[in-house]
């Protein structure tokens, strides 16, 4: 069974990759790492301007996904991240049947890049137009106040299909994740983003049994990107692992009082993330995720976070041995850990160089 | 058409006036200010006695709401703002055929004043009482832990109209806003408060086209005050701007790990509020904001946020030319910006002048 | 009318009993508290390896409950508190005729401890098994970024019967909560921790009239667990007092930004806690908690939080006055405060010898 692409890194434009590809950390963290050998990834200077294809397509089975290339839309849609003070210019085009839009939260962009009837930046069948984000970085205003910057998780999804509001586009895929890092931010592991999309009772539109896994080994740096849309609220839940609520999901340190949790509700639009080393005080396992409402989970809004030890093997799990929910995720029978990991996600050059070569 | 009122900001007691009157900044920021010419005005001492008259009112349209003048009740009720330390008494006036009270959120009071049937603190039709509220500054206990203050974004409504818990009153539009501030927390601009309540699926007791608007100018500094009252949760979103989810909505500074967002979910009795420049870094627009249930949405929660050039245009923005939805907003025709504003707002001095004399 | 257990206090483990009594405060507020007279309790060390009993039991009305001795399970179920760094073996028996388990949120086990059918770690009818949960401090990494502690208001259920999830167990009672404090953390007052657990239309599985009481006198340090359950968001709203939005529902200083809050919507398996002083600055009062959905109150969702003066009255209180729903919760005549307070609570020492006897 070939593995589901649940998000597909977009680092856009050519200088990007340099921005963002892992730097060293700051000279205090340096040392620390240094003595144990161990070095984490941090994010680098932002202030680039990039630049994207995106394309809003009709599925095969109906749907509709936005993609970096023609014919390989997904749902969730890539993954743009950026630093804060990056430019995006999207040179989006839609190849459906009717009219598209994107339209992002949290970023800055001028009204006629709002992505809705109302401002008319909408994109007719056939047609083609750029959509320009801009970021900032916090810092102080004329009159003393704080300016937030443009860090956090946030997501982009149409504006017009089937109604004013993108009803129709949204529960049919024509969303994705956005990420806007700060300086200095922590960077997860390579290949081990992972966007789960609560949408209506769908994770990232499968239904039941065919909700998606995600992959990892003990000790990788995964990030979670969760993004919930449609009509229902839901409570995100993550076994055997938690983050902080705050901005980055990372506590800050002993003064950072934000409240520890596993358990989070959310509703449509709504978009948060964090990063957790996977298995961390806890082990190798067939970790799940699910909505947390009852009837929700039951119905088959859950997946599994499948965490291996070293050598691949991944404690109690033997999918042919459980009960229908999950040995459809494997198609019955054992999936050995990480296989086509690296085949389906795209490396920051590799995607950087045909994102600016479209 | 004439402009609905959404806020009218009720600075209580003719010494409250002077309390809250911009004040100068500190030191280290007035220096920052005078270089740049600009002056942010912030909240002074608290610790005043004020005074009030409200009246609950039956509307012509058979809903209810509250009002500092007979006749003159409004939906939303009028905005209380104190600064902590503050007591106010509310002479409260039931002019209607059925029970009613008022129940605050967030600030002290005596179990008398609980506007409850159960504390036998409700209001006989044609009855008066005095409700008194008492407001505190933080500070150490002499158990050396920290009690909170008491600002924040608070609200008060009907406990008994329809059912012990005020559901019919509640439904009615027997709701309005409280902003509890802090010594030295920064005021928005004057005309620019606005108060928009969920209430069922509606905005304000408003529904579908009749939604409210809100009009600022590039650079002012707005404050939303957001309620929901009812049965449904919903999702509050605005376009092109962003908060942060702490008690002022303002980043204190570069160690506030708060989230900054643009989304949030709310259920009934939930109150937020935050301060955002009118199209900081995003410029001049009609900015929708919505719950984003997307049937909430697509059955008319949405409102737009009129930000205006210097010279009083909104670029892109032709009533005439948009969707039913939009259009009704505006009946039929482009309005100048912040007409009106000035005449539906009460000054500081006049409300005070006003509720004072009463 | 015999006064329900809302919540029993478990200290697991002898040595545990020693680590969580009250003691001395660090210097500086053992300064402070010298000169007042009063002394604030914290959190000692953690570290400690418990080890305690626990039953799943059918109840006699057909509900199920968790205890800590057989044939007197409760709903819901002993409270288990932990410290930073603890270890808790729990050797569980199931007593029903369905396999059930034991789920645990927050807190770090092996796989094989997950209580779900999926890793295989539930327990038949009649059997028994040991769940071991692991707490831990935070601190560095490695890579310098900062690890979370275990702290934090959590809570266990069951995970099998019914459905995959859990929601024939969860339903039927089969969950409690679970406080893991950080070393120095302020400890409430012996007896004042409450546990409300909204659980579909239900308080701790008490429909409309039966709804739980507290009791408290003014001054006490009073703990709320608030966890949700089943199937609907709701909104946990108390009159007359107000918590942090943050970890431990405490305001850490001047710096914590956190919203100071009386109403928050919460979903399944949320959970949050806050500690609050009864009365403070509001004095004694029957002071009602309930949820704010409209209709979710109105079905009697909703209970009342006693405070009583020193002397043990409690003002507007005269229960025979009150409409059906508030007479229903005292059975027709008033109730002495703190009556049965003592004797239900499982004090430290003795629960801890119990627990550690079986």
């Amino acid at each position: 069974m070939p593995r589901r692409v649940f998000s597909r890194r977009l680092l856009a434009g050519g200088a990007a990759a340099a921005a963002i590809t892992p730097v060293a950390v700051s000279t205090a963290s340096q040392a620390a790492a240094e003595k144990s050998g161990v070095t984490r990834s941090v994010a680098g200077e932002g202030g680039t301007v990039r630049r994207v294809k995106l394309y809003a397509e009709k599925l095969a089975d109906g749907q509709m996904g936005y993609g970096l290339e023609k014919g390989k839309a997904t749902i969730p849609g890539p993954l743009i991240e950026l630093i804060e003070g990056d430019t995006l210019h999207i040179e989006f085009e839609n190849t459906m049947d009717v009219a598209a839009s994107v339209h992002v939260h949290g970023l800055d962009y001028d009204i006629a890049n709002d992505g809705t009837a109302l401002n008319r930046s909408t994109v007719e069948p056939g047609g083609k137009r750029t959509y320009t984000w801009r970021t900032n970085t916090p810092g102080k205003r004329a009159d003393g106040t704080y300016r937030p910057g443009s860090a956090g998780y946030w997501h982009y999804h149409d504006h017009v299909v089937g109604t004013e509001h993108g009803t129709g586009g949204i529960r049919s895929g024509l969303y994705g994740p956005v990420v806007v890092r700060r300086k200095g931010d922590v960077l997860p592991d390579p290949g081990k983003q992972f966007t789960i999309v609560f949408n209506d009772l769908t994770i990232n539109n499968k239904k039941g049994t065919a909700a998606p896994n995600f992959e990892a080994t003990v000790g990788d740096r995964v990030e979670i990107i969760m993004i919930t849309h449609g009509e229902h609220y839901h409570t995100f839940h993550i076994h055997g692992h938690r983050w902080a609520d705050n901005r980055t999901g990372i506590l800050q340190g002993p003064d950072d009082h934000s409240r520890v949790i596993d358990n989070k509700i959310t509703g449509p639009a709504d978009a948060f993330g964090f990063q957790i080393v996977a298995g961390e005080g806890v082990g190798a396992g067939a970790w799940m995720y699910h909505c947390h409402v009852q009837s929700h989970s039951d119905m088959g809004m859950a997946g599994l976070f499948l965490v291996a030890k070293e050598d691949g093997t991944i404690p109690g799990y033997e999918p042919h041995h459980l009960s229908s929910m999950h040995s459809a995720h494997q198609g019955g029978r054992p999936r050995p850990p990480r296989q086509g990991q690296g085949g389906d996600r795209m490396p920051p050059e590799q995607g950087t160089a045909e994102a600016h070569h479209h």
